[in-house]
């Protein structure tokens, strides 16, 4: 078979938590990747902001030049977060021949489909972008390309999912439950792409991309997170027999694609519901296996670069299958992929029309909580807003706790099924009625 | 780039549940399988033992050297069932050059390793033959990669989950349970590999093989069914906080391994207890990912069929890939596929020495139920057997129940960790005692 590929070259760009990682296990588990792999791969260079204390094991520089230049490097791995500058480095890795690996769901979320187009059959690897350990990539790509997929719903970030849990198993208050996560390092100092939605709606348009082909924008789909989230609302939920995660939801009627990430309401004995802390799961219903559901960790630096070092697996076995075939050595093969969103071509989602849903017309149940003057009419005013928008009460609780000034209450309410854009025109006159003294809360129930 | 491959002939041996379901889908979600594969993938002829009543669309031989002698099949679906036919039929394809994917667990709990060395590089796909519609094989060999596999431990049978979901839930007897398993169409008229753990471990024996390269028997491992279990002991578990699950498991402790499927005592809130019905899961601890759970349907035909079409997809999309590259005619590519079992050799298991742990050293902590006669002495000479062993025992419950007659009694108790070699030789000794009057039932208790 001529030449036999002995080793092949990487570069990792940024020497975080995940950076670090990598290089420790692919030292720590050499025995068990190279078996893998059919070929040693050695981290060549690391590249970081500033050299100091970094205290690791291969050689360093701050000059991103250094791994792209290098004819050696065959793997361009990025750690190093943003957006344009390692969209950047992607496109220069690729020009260079180079493989390019990343965890970066941020710069995937606005330019997965323009490395798509670009990357001329180059191979580009992003398991680790989404939910850290958890396959799911492979999974829509590789493992249930048979179906149509009929929805996705997931628990995609850890820190929201954990401050939840402390809410609901532990009746913390959210700030309390934040509080919490940032002693405990599973939330940034700034929290807030994590709390706000962003993080969950960044990897929801990931896997819709794979799912669907359709190249969404995050400005064109519902982006909500948990703040403003009280202990009324746990209760309520656990009194309806539910429980509220922050979930990304996918969910095809037709060739309508409905994207959205928000807090939702799910039956409490669903397996998504049973997802605690930390941990990340992700539901798929395929129209051939109906629900299947994928849990692990979403975060943390061994588990992400797990994720990292299958990508880097996947495209050092081609290398190596491919080097076997062509009996050249290694640089000289034509460049080789997967389909990087999955589809052989990226007119799938044309050919078939999925098209985003128009926020207004997406519908579900909602639970609102309205703070209220405690007095006679209140309840009329409200109840004839809804009607107004026909929109149709399905429960409605009073709560006066103690720790609320005697002169005000809680109006905890359901709905039955209304769109978008009848309790978006609801809640806006609510917010401006004069006896609901704080902007109502909205919850959508979500009974899969 | 020459000429463009634009079909992929396949055979689809047995028309079964899920050959009829390969059939439907290929045809019912073309669309996106030709998009996923960048290649139509047409079956062109169907073989079965009788060609009456099939209600197919495709031609139907009886014959299936129809198939492996067709020049234009490039891929044979095994969908007949049995061990030594179609292990006869994987050699005469891969002679011929022809991929061969297959759902078949028992042939391949027997001859996976010899496929894996007599393939020559033509792919094998078998992601169907492990828990269905879950990607349980792609898991192991492509997203778990860069990790030593700690244990696997999975419900793997849907036909026992079941059985023991309608006894945990409903008080089922084990018998009642059963049959309507089989009246629903979850259990063959002839339900023992389903309820005796038969398999269970050919599936498990499969993992190990992608976990671990080993070369296990099933001679070699425990292999235990659900037959036997009463609400007895589901009352016990319920009461000690544990459900009754039918596990197989795998679990390394320094190089040795241990396998086995058998019924296991573990704690009602992790996420493997939460399974119910005819669901299957997986758990799978890797030593960078830490514990991740792999949820689905684990039977039925089109969930069956989603899984063999995945293969096939791979098998197409990896051809698509070469005959761009070389630009020659899909027929005169060299054969190339990922290593069978995840490895680029077989020696991993034998270089790393992982070997599998004796029975007799496997521990762990034990349940117990005895029938005995109801009288004075009988607990001390139970007592006894186990001091003699050394065999601490946690916990003793003595329950009458009303259906029992007077004269005995049942005893439940929990021992400490034990190995097997203790607790089997004490089970074997209580078997004799003049006062037990059924054979000792044992379940052992898996606290993760």
């Amino acid at each position: 078979m001529g030449f036999k590929v002995e080793k092949i070259f990487i570069a990792i760009l940024g020497v975080g938590t995940v950076g670090k990682a990598v290089i420790d296990i692919l030292q720590n588990n050499q025995d068990i990747i190279t078996a893998r792999a059919g070929v040693s791969i050695i981290p060549k260079i690391a590249i970081a902001r500033n050299i100091d204390n970094k205290n690791i094991s291969i050689p360093l520089s701050t000059d991103i030049n250094d791994a792209l230049n290098d004819k050696d490097i065959e793997i361009i791995v990025e750690l190093i977060g943003g957006i344009e500058l390692p969209y950047s480095i992607a496109l220069q890795a690729l020009e260079r021949n180079k493989a390019f690996v990343t965890a970066n769901k941020a710069m995937l979320a606005y330019h997965r489909h323009d490395l798509e187009v670009r990357n001329n059959g180059i191979p580009i690897g992003f398991e680790a972008s989404v939910c850290g350990a958890i396959p799911i990539i492979r999974v829509l790509r590789d493992g249930l390309c048979a179906n149509h997929i009929i929805s996705i719903r997931g628990i995609m970030n850890g820190t929201s999912n954990y401050i939840l849990t402390q809410m609901s198993q532990k009746n913390e208050s959210f700030e309390s439950a934040l509080k919490q996560a940032q002693e405990l390092g599973y939330a940034e100092a700034n929290p807030a792409l994590d709390i706000n939605g962003s993080d969950s709606a960044h990897k929801l348009l990931i896997l819709a991309s794979l799912a669907y082909g359709i190249n969404a924008k995050i400005d064109d789909i519902i982006v909500e997170g948990i703040e403003g989230l009280t202990l009324e609302d746990i209760n309520f939920a656990r009194g309806s027999e539910y429980e509220i995660k922050l979930l990304g939801v996918a969910k095809k009627t037709n060739n309508q694609l409905e994207l959205r990430a928000h807090l939702a309401m799910i039956p409490k004995d669903c397996m998504l519901a049973k997802v605690s802390g930390v941990m990340n799961a992700i539901s798929v219903v395929g129209d051939n296996v109906g629900e299947m559901l994928y849990y692990g960790a979403g975060a943390g630096g061994s588990q992400t670069a797990s994720s990292v070092i299958s990508d880097i697996i996947e495209i050092a076995r081609n290398k190596v299958l491919l080097h076997n075939i062509k009996n050249t050595v290694p640089s000289e093969s034509t460049p080789h992929s997967m389909p990087m969103l999955g589809y052989a071509n990226d007119t799938y989602s044309i050919g078939h029309d999925i098209e985003l849903m128009p926020r207004d017309k997406i519908s579900c149940c909602y639970y609102i909580r309205l703070k209220v003057r405690d007095k006679l009419g209140v309840l009329s005013n409200i109840s004839h807003v809804f009607a107004l928008h026909q929109i149709s009460i399905k429960s409605l609780i009073q709560k006066n706790p103690k720790n609320l000034d005697s002169q005000y209450a809680y109006l905890l309410l359901s709905t039955h099924i209304c769109t978008e854009a009848q309790i978006q025109k609801a809640l806006s006159e609510l917010s401006i009625l004069q006896d609901i003294i704080e902007s109502p809360f909205m919850i959508r129930i979500d009974n899969l």
